[in-house]
C-alpha cells in the first residue's frame, strides 16, 4: 500500500495505528506500517522520555509518530483547584450515587487517581513536545483541534509533519489554513471524540475540502477490506486505534475490560459525554448510561466533567467494576473477537486487502 | 460493474436506485442501472397500476423492481378511528402550537392530507403486491423487517427475488432464516429509518452473517468512489435512495425543498423520531428540533406519531413553510449540489468509479 505520503514518511504500507502503548506502536512500525504513540497520560515529562528511548530501541530504525492534545479551548492562567470549585455538589452527589450502588471501594490513601485534567493542558503537552522533538519522531498529531502556529512552525523545523483530527469539512479547511500537513478525516464510528458525519460520507468531503492535502480516514477500519474502502474514498492512508486494544502488546491493566472488548457488538459502543464532556465513543456500560439519563443531572463541559469522574474512573478500573467498566472504542470493537500479536493483525490486514483490491477488479471487469 | 447479482438480474451495472417517482426508476432502468419504485404512497390499487404501465413503457425491457412497507407489527385489526383515539391531547396541541407559531395555513375544506398511516399497513401492501405481480418486476423490497413467508412464496413463485434492509447483523441473520434473497446493508448515514452502525462497519458485518446472499450496501453513497468502496467492503452493489431526489426527473412538489437540499451540507440531517416514531435520517428543520427538544413532549411510538404528524406535514409541503419543510435524506446531501439528469448523475457514478479503481490499484502496486 503505497501512496505519496508512505512515500515521504519511508513507511512500506499506508496503515498508521495509534495507540497509548509503546510496545503496540514499536510493534506496529517493525511490520511495515507508521505506529503513533498517544502521549496524554505522559504527565511528566520522564515518562515520556524513557518510554520514547524505549521505542527508539524497538523500532529499527523506522518511521513512527507521536499524538499530544492540545484544546483548542485553553484552560490556562486558572488553577486545577479553581476549575474543581466550579463542579456542582449535585454532580459530585450523583458520582457517589452511582459508585456507592455498585460497591466501587475506595482507593487507598494516597494513592493517585489516574487521568487528570492536566493532561489535557497547553503546558503539559508543551512540555511533551519538549522531549519529543529530541527524538527522531516522523510525525507530530493532534486529537483536539489545530496546534498553535508556534508549534507547527517548531514541528516544521525539525522536519516533522503535523497531522490534525477533522470531524467535518469546516475543521479540515481550518486545519489547511492553520499550516496542517496531513488531515485525518474522523468519522462518527470511530472511537474517542467523534462529530456526527459517517467516514464513508466524510473521507471524500474533506479530500475535496483540502485540495493537495494528504487525508487519512479514520474511524471504522479494521479488516483490509475497510483499508480498500478508504483508499476508494480518495484516502492516502487508513488511521486504525480500537482495533490494536485487544493485541497481546496491548497493556489495558484489566482483564475484565479486555474480556468486555472481546465480547462487544458493533451496537454495544455509544456516543456519550461522559467521560471528557464532549461526545466521544466509547464502551456502552452502566456508567454512560448513568450520565445520558434523562432523569439524571446530565454531563458538564470539558474540561469539568473530566476533572468530576476522573476519580471514579480510576477506582472502577482498578477494582474491574464490571458493569461501570469501560474505554473509547470504535464501532470496530465488533470484529475485535481474539487477541493475537500485533504483526499477526497486521499481516490479516495486507492479506485482506489484497483480497478486497482483487475481488473489486474482477467487478470492475479488470481481471 | 458486474456481480453475480447483477448478471443474475441482468443488469449492466450493480448500481441499485431506490425513488418514490416512477420516471426516476425508468431512468435508472434505462440507464443500465436496476429502478426500485417506492410503493408507500400508492394506496389506491389502481394509481400504482397506472405508474406501472408507464415503468412497463419506459424501460426499453430491462429490469426493474419496487419497494413495500410492511411493518413487522402490525396494526391490523384496529381502525384508524381507535389509532387516533390513542394519541394524547398534549401531543395534538404540540402540533398546532408549532404551526401557529410558523402561522402555517390550514388545508382548504375537504382536501385530504397526504400520507397516512393505511400506507402502512399490511394490507395496503398486500393490494399493491397483487398488482405487482401482473407485472414483470424483477425484485421485491421490504423497507421494514422481512415480509410474511406467503408474500416471499408468491415472489418465488413469480422468479422475483425478495430483498430486505437491515440495519445490524442480527437483522440480516433474521432475514436469511426468512427465505430473503437479498439483504440491504443500511448504514446509520442513510436517509430514512436507520440504525446506529455505520456502513462501513455495518457492510462486512452482514457479509459474514449471512454467507452466500448477496448484501447490498446503503447508506452514504452518492459517488462512484463511495460505491467502489461498497465494492470492497464486500457487497454485491450499491443501493442509493437520496442521490436521485434533486435529479431532474424527481417532483417533489416544491421549489423550496429542492432549493433546501441543493443547499444543505452533511451535518444538516438529523436521525429523529419525529416523522414515524422510529429514528430516521431526514433534514434537521425547526420541526424536528421541535420533537427532539427535551423540553417539549416527545414523539409517539410508531404509528401514532405517523397519525399525529400527517396532516400537518401535508400543510407544511403545501404551503413550502421553509422553515419546517424537510424530508428524509441521508448525509450524502452534503454532495447533492446541481439539479442534472438522472442520465448525466449516472454516467457520473460509473466514470468516478472507474477513477477510484485505478487509483487504488496504483496503491496496491497493480498498475
Amino acid at each position: 500500500m503505497k501512496t505519496e505520503l508512505s512515500q515521504k514518511l519511508g513507511v512500506e504500507h499506508a496503515i498508521f495505528g495509534f495507540t497509548p502503548f509503546p510496545a503496540v506502536a514499536a510493534a506496529l512500525t517493525r511490520a511495515g506500517g507508521f505506529g503513533v504513540l498517544g502521549a496524554v497520560r505522559y504527565t511528566a515529562p520522564d515518562d515520556l522520555a524513557r518510554d520514547l528511548d524505549w521505542m527508539q530501541a524497538h523500532t529499527d530504525g523506522k518511521p513512527y509518530g507521536l499524538d499530544v492534545v492540545m484544546p483548542a479551548k485553553k484552560v490556562e492562567g486558572v488553577t486545577e483547584a479553581e476549575v474543581e470549585a466550579m463542579i456542582p455538589e449535585g454532580h459530585r452527589a450523583y458520582v457517589r450515587e452511582i459508585l456507592a450502588k455498585h460497591g466501587v471501594p475506595e482507593l487507598a490513601e494516597g494513592e493517585a487517581s489516574g487521568w487528570r485534567i492536566t493532561g489535557w493542558m497547553e503546558q503539559v503537552a508543551r512540555n511533551q513536545l519538549d522531549v519529543a522533538f529530541d527524538y527522531p519522531i516522523k510525525l507530530l498529531a493532534n486529537a483536539l483541534g489545530s496546534p498553535p502556529a508556534d508549534v507547527v512552525a517548531r514541528a516544521h523545523s525539525h522536519d516533522v509533519l503535523v497531522a490534525a483530527l477533522a470531524g467535518s469539512p469546516k475543521h479540515a479547511r481550518r486545519h489547511a489554513e492553520a499550516g496542517i500537513d496531513i488531515i485525518v478525516a474522523q468519522g462518527y464510528e470511530a472511537g474517542g471524540h467523534t462529530g456526527e458525519i459517517a467516514t464513508m460520507v466524510l473521507v471524500p468531503e474533506v479530500v475535496d475540502a483540502v485540495g493537495e492535502l494528504p487525508v487519512l480516514a479514520a474511524g471504522g477500519i479494521g479488516s483490509g477490506e475497510q483499508i480498500a474502502a478508504a483508499f476508494a474514498l480518495g484516502a492516502q492512508g487508513a488511521w486504525l486505534g480500537s482495533l490494536w486494544l485487544t493485541t497481546e502488546e496491548a497493556d489495558l491493566h484489566s482483564r475484565a475490560l479486555t474480556a468486555k472488548l472481546l465480547a462487544a457488538g458493533s451496537g454495544d459502543t455509544v456516543r456519550s459525554r461522559a467521560l471528557t464532556g464532549k461526545p466521544a465513543r466509547q464502551l456502552r456500560t452502566q456508567w454512560t448510561d448513568a450520565w445520558d439519563d434523562p432523569n439524571g443531572p446530565g454531563t458538564l463541559p470539558m474540561p469539568l466533567q473530566g476533572l468530576l469522574v476522573a476519580e471514579a474512573n480510576s477506582r472502577i478500573q482498578k477494582y474491574e467494576v464490571e458493569p461501570l467498566l469501560g474505554t473509547p472504542v470504535g464501532q470496530i470493537v465488533g470484529r475485535m473477537n481474539s487477541e493475537r500479536s500485533v504483526q499477526a493483525v497486521f499481516d490479516d490486514l495486507t492479506r485482506s486487502f489484497e483480497k478486497a483490491v482483487a475481488r473489486l477488479n474482477r467487478i470492475a471487469g479488470r481481471s
